[in-house]
C-alpha cells in the first residue's frame, strides 16, 4: 500500500447544509448534486455524502455517536492566522469547540465543529512551516 | 479558509499496535514515539494518537462508538489493484468489512477496518484516473 490518501468522506445529515457551510468558508466544489459534494484539495479530495448511505456503502451499521475518533487539521502560515479561521467558521455556522491557545508542543491551535460535528483543528505548527503552496510535511520540507 | 487539509489524526487505543498495522502495509513514519506516529503523504500527513488524548486536545468528551461517520479512501490505478490491498490489510491484522465488488458509480471497491475500526475504502475510480504520482483529483486532471 503506497503512502497516500485519496479521499476523506464526511458523512453528513443534510448535504445542502454541509455544502453551505464549506462554501461559506470559501471552498469551491468540483462536482455536486443534491446528494453529494466533492472538493479537490492538494493531491486528494474531501467528499460530503449522506451519513446513512456512507454506512450502507461500507456495509456497516449506521448507528454511532459521540467522539468519532478522527480530527482534521488545517495548518496556517502564522500564529496570527489561527483566530480569523475560527471567526470565519463561526460566521459560517460552525460551533467553536476550543478557543485559540498556545499548546504544549509549541504551536497555537483551536478547534471548531462543522454542522455534523466533524472536528477541525486550526493550527500554526512552527515545526512544519507551510510554504506558499500550502503543502504540509510533518517535520518540514 | 484555503482549500486544503494538512493532517488527519486517527485516535487509537494502542499506538504501537496501530503503528504495526500501518507499517506492515508498507508505510514509513516520519516521526514517532511511544505515544504518536506520523506519516507524510502527498501534501498532507496522517497521525496516530491516543484516542482519549485526542479528545482531550479538542476538549470534547472521549466517549463515542459505532459508525464514526468518516471514511478514508485509497484509490488505485487499475481494477486489478483493489483485491491485493485487501489481502495485505488482512495479513497486517485488519478486518475485512466489504469484499471487492463492482459498485453503482462504475468503479470497483472494498472496505477494510484498521485495528481501531477506522474505515478504509480501497477503490478503482475510472472517472478519476490516478497517474504515476498517485495524486488524486475528483473528476480527473
Amino acid at each position: 500500500m503506497e503512502q497516500r490518501l485519496s479521499v476523506v468522506t464526511l458523512g453528513v445529515r443534510d448535504v445542502p447544509r454541509a455544502r453551505a457551510f464549506y462554501e461559506a468558508l470559501g471552498w469551491q466544489p468540483k462536482s455536486t448534486d443534491e446528494n453529494m459534494a466533492c472538493y479537490n484539495l492538494i493531491g486528494m479530495a474531501i467528499a460530503l455524502y449522506p451519513r446513512d448511505e456512507l454506512a450502507e456503502d461500507a456495509q456497516v451499521p449506521p448507528e454511532g455517536g459521540g467522539f468519532s475518533g478522527v480530527t482534521l487539521a488545517y495548518c496556517v502560515r502564522t500564529k496570527q492566522d489561527v483566530a480569523p479561521v475560527l471567526k470565519a467558521a463561526r460566521a459560517a455556522g460552525g460551533r467553536i469547540v476550543k478557543q485559540a491557545q498556545d499548546v504544549s508542543w509549541g504551536g497555537h491551535s483551536e478547534y471548531f465543529a462543522d454542522p455534523d460535528r466533524h472536528l477541525w483543528e486550526v493550527a500554526w505548527n512552527p515545526h512544519s512551516p507551510l510554504g506558499d503552496t500550502g503543502v504540509f510535511q510533518w517535520g518540514g520540507a
